[in-house]
C-alpha cells in the first residue's frame, strides 16, 4: 500500500510540536515501518503567530479543530489540545462522526467519557488510540490490550505521575518538606505553575481508571476511584517508612478479585528493592500480575515531549500499518461489567504516625484503642524521650480492613494526648 | 466476526501443554478479546500415549507436523518443537506454502532462518509472530515493532537467559563457583541436563540477533554475533565487582552507529542501582534506548510454561484480531542493510583480573605493558599481601577498543609473574 495516511494535528504546544518534529525527523523511517507514507495534511492551534520550537507554516492552518476534524484530507485526527470537555471532546466526537480514526494523548477525556467515546468508535468500526494517554514512552496500553491478551489480570499497579515521584524522591534525598521540594519541582519545570492536578492525585486517577479499563475490558468510572494525593506526607514519614525498609510513592492500584473492581490511588509504603520501589525521579512505571504470565513490569518516561511523540506517533504507525484493534481490551459489546470494591473494603497492613505527649499511660491508651477494633502491630517505633513534649510514634499494623483501621485512627486522634492528626499511609505488597 | 480461528498445535512438551491450558482455561476471555472463538482443531507431538498435563484427547491427533501444517481446518500453526532445522522448520516452511499463519517459540529457528521465512511470508502476505522466541512473558518483540516503532533505536541491552541470571545471582548470594551453582540449578529445573547452549551464552545470542533485527528493521545474521558465556566468571570476580559498584550480568547487547550495528552476548559489569543490575534470579530484562522515547525498560520472567504461553497466546489473538504485520520491523522489500561492526572494535572500558606472584617490580611491568598500548587505568586494587605467592590483582581501566585491550592482555599473559590466565570482563553503562 503507497497510499499516504493523512494526518491532521489539532494542538501544538510541547507534545503537538514533538509529534511534528518525530513525523518529520524520523519520515523515512516512519514510511518504512508504517508500509505507507506519513503526511500531515492540516494544522490547527489556537494562536498561528506564536513562536514555535518547529516550523509549521507548510502545512494548512486550520482555526478550528472541529473543522479539521471533518477536512476530506484528513484521516487521522490527532488530538492533542487537553482537558475532559469542551473543545477536545468535540473535536474527537467530530472525528469519529466524520468517519476518521483519532489518536489522543488525552486522558482526562479518555478517563471520563472513554466509555462513550470508545462505544461510538468501536460501533463504526473506527479506531479511538491513547497510548500517550498513560505512562508517556511506556507502551503500556498495547503491553495489556495486545501482549498481555491471553491473560486474566489480577492487577495493575503503578507509578503514573512523574511529578510527584520526582517530589517523594527528593524529599527521600535531600530530606526536605513537600512544599518546598514542590517549589523547587516548579521551578525546574517539573511541576506546573498549578500542580493540584497532579499532587492531589487527579492526574494519576485519570490514569489509573484507563489502565484498569483496558486491563479487565471493563468500563472503570473515574468517579470509583479512590484518590488521595502527596500534600500530607511530611519529610519524617519518608524517614520513617525508610527505617522499616519501604519507600513512599503515590501509587494506582487497580485489582480484579471476586468482590468487583478495586481503583485506587494514594501513597502507599513499597519495600525496598522491589521494582516499584526503585523507580526514582520523573520516571514512570507499571506492574501487570496475570495469569498464565504472572508479574511483568515496565519502565520509562511518564512525560515530556519527546515519551509522548514516541507514543503518538507509535499509535499512529499502527493506524497506517491497518490495525483494528477494540477501543479498550474488548469491543464494547463483549465487554464486562463488574462492581466497584470501596476503599473501606480494602484489606492489608498500614503504616501510622501519632503525634503524643511523651507521658506514661499514653501508648497504654492507643494500643487499647486498636486492641479493641481488633489491630494488632508488627512493630512499633517510639524513639527518644521528651517527657511532657509531642514526640512520634510510628506502628506498622498487620492485615485490617480500611474501614477498620479508620474508624480506630478516629478514636485514636480523640485522646488527649494524641496532639495531631494521625497520619495514615497503606502498605502495599508490589 | 465469529468465525473461528482455527489452531494446530505442533509440539505438546511443557510449552505446548501451556498453551493448550490457557485457550482452554481462558477460553472466553480469549474470545471476548480476540472478537471470535479461538478453536483448536489439531495437535501433533511425537508419542500419543505420553502422560501430559492436560488432556489432548478432544483433538485430531496428527503423527506428522508437516501434514498438520496443511490441513484445510487450520488457519494457524503454532511450532513449539523447537530447533534450527529439521522438522520445526520444515513445519514452517509448509504452514507458510500452505498459506497459514505461524506463531512460534523457536529462537533458533528466528535467529538461524528469519530472514529467509520473514521474506517468504511478507511476500505471501501471511504471518509469521514469534513473541515468544525473546524474554518470554515480556512481550517485547511487540513493544519494539509496534509501541515504539515511531523511534530510531540507538540501543538495545538485555538479560536473556534465565538460567544464567539465576547462576551469576546464586553465585553472589551464596559466594560460591560456578559449577558448583549450576549442579544446583540443575537440581532446581532451573538448568538443562545438557547447559552448554545457556551457560555458553549461545541462547541469549539467538534472542539479541531477534532483537536487533526487529529494532533496526534489518537482518542481523546469527553469525555475526559475538558470543562468550558465563563459564569463566569466578566467585571473586563477582566479589570484586561488587567493591568497585558493579554486578555481573550476561548481557546481549545490540546498538547501531554511523560505523553499523554491533551485536554481542558477553558477561558485563553492570553498575549497581540501575535497572539491569537490580534483574535477580530467573527473570528476563531488556532495555531500550531511542529516539524520540529515551530510555524504556521491560521485565518479566524469560522462561515456563506460564510466561510463554502468554506470549503464544497474544500472537494468536493479534491474528484473531486481524493484524497483518511485517515480520520485522519493516516489510522484507524494506529492510536496510548495516555493516557489522566486530567485537574488536567495541570501545568501552574494562574490568581485568590477574593472578601474580607477589613481588618487587611486578606491577610495575603490567602497567607498563598497559601504558605502550595507551591503556589508562581507573582504579587497581591489591589486597593483602604474600610474598613470592600468588595474589589477584584487579583493575579498571579507561576506555580503550577492544583489540587494543587484548592486544595488551596478551603481553601481561605472557609476563612470568602472571600465573593465570588473566580474566576480561566489559564494563557497560547501561
Amino acid at each position: 500500500m503507497t497510499t499516504p495516511l493523512r494526518i491532521g494535528i489539532a494542538g501544538l504546544g510541547t507534545v503537538g510540536c514533538g509529534v511534528v518534529r518525530t513525523l518529520v525527523e524520523n519520515a523515512e523511517l516512519v514510511a518504512a515501518r508504517a508500509g505507507r507514507p506519513v503526511e500531515i495534511t492540516a494544522v490547527c492551534a489556537r494562536d498561528p503567530r506564536k513562536n514555535r520550537e518547529v516550523d509549521v507554516s507548510a502545512w494548512p492552518w486550520v482555526a478550528d479543530p472541529v473543522l479539521m476534524a471533518r477536512r476530506d484530507d484528513v484521516d487521522v485526527v490527532v488530538e492533542l489540545i487537553g482537558g475532559a470537555d469542551g473543545i477536545a471532546r468535540e473535536t474527537v466526537e467530530a472525528a469519529l462522526i466524520a468517519g476518521k480514526d483519532v489518536v489522543t494523548a488525552n486522558k482526562a477525556l479518555l478517563a471520563m467519557h472513554g466509555g462513550m467515546l470508545g462505544a461510538a468508535a468501536d460501533k463504526t468500526g473506527r479506531s479511538l488510540r491513547y497510548e500517550a494517554a498513560v505512562a508517556g514512552g511506556i507502551p503500556i496500553i498495547k503491553g495489556l490490550r495486545e501482549g498481555l491478551a491471553g491473560n486474566a489480570v489480577r492487577r495493575v499497579s503503578g507509578i503514573l505521575n512523574g511529578t510527584c515521584n520526582y517530589i517523594l524522591s527528593e524529599m527521600e534525598a535531600t530530606k526536605r518538606s513537600f512544599l518546598d521540594v514542590l517549589r523547587d519541582a516548579q521551578r525546574k519545570g517539573y511541576a506546573e505553575a498549578d500542580p493540584s492536578f497532579d499532587v492531589s492525585g487527579v492526574d494519576a486517577a485519570h490514569k489509573t481508571a484507563i489502565l484498569a479499563s483496558v486491563a479487565f475490558g471493563t468500563r472503570v468510572a473515574f468517579e470509583t476511584v479512590h484518590v488521595e494525593g502527596i500534600e500530607r506526607i511530611e519529610a519524617e514519614d519518608i524517614k520513617f517508612a525508610r527505617e522499616f525498609g519501604y519507600r513512599i510513592k503515590l501509587l494506582g492500584i487497580a485489582s480484579l478479585s471476586e468482590d468487583g473492581i478495586e481503583a485506587r490511588v494514594h501513597p502507599a509504603l513499597v519495600r525496598h528493592g522491589t521494582p516499584l520501589a526503585d523507580v526514582g525521579g520523573v520516571m514512570n512505571a507499571v506492574q501487570v500480575e496475570a495469569d498464565p504470565v504472572q508479574r511483568t513490569f515496565f519502565e520509562g518516561p511518564g512525560a515530556g515531549e519527546g515519551p509522548t511523540a514516541s507514543a503518538v506517533v507509535a499509535d499512529i504507525i499502527d493506524l497506517a500499518r491497518g490495525a483494528r484493534l477494540p477501543v479498550f481490551m474488548t469491543h464494547t459489546d463483549q465487554m464486562k461489567t463488574y462492581p466497584s470494591v470501596p476503599i473501606a473494603d480494602r484489606v492489608g497492613t498500614y503504616y501510622v504516625r501519632l503525634g503524643v505527649i511523651d507521658k506514661p499511660g499514653v501508648m497504654a491508651e492507643v494500643t487499647s484503642v486498636f486492641a479493641e477494633h481488633g489491630l494488632s502491630l508488627d512493630s512499633l517505633l517510639q524513639r527518644g524521650r521528651s517527657p511532657g513534649e509531642a514526640v512520634p510514634v510510628v506502628m506498622l499494623t498487620h492485615e485490617a480492613r480500611d474501614a477498620v483501621m479508620t474508624k480506630a485512627l478516629e478514636e485514636v486522634a480523640s485522646l488527649e494526648a494524641v496532639i495531631e492528626t494521625p497520619c495514615l499511609i497503606r502498605i502495599e505488597a508490589v
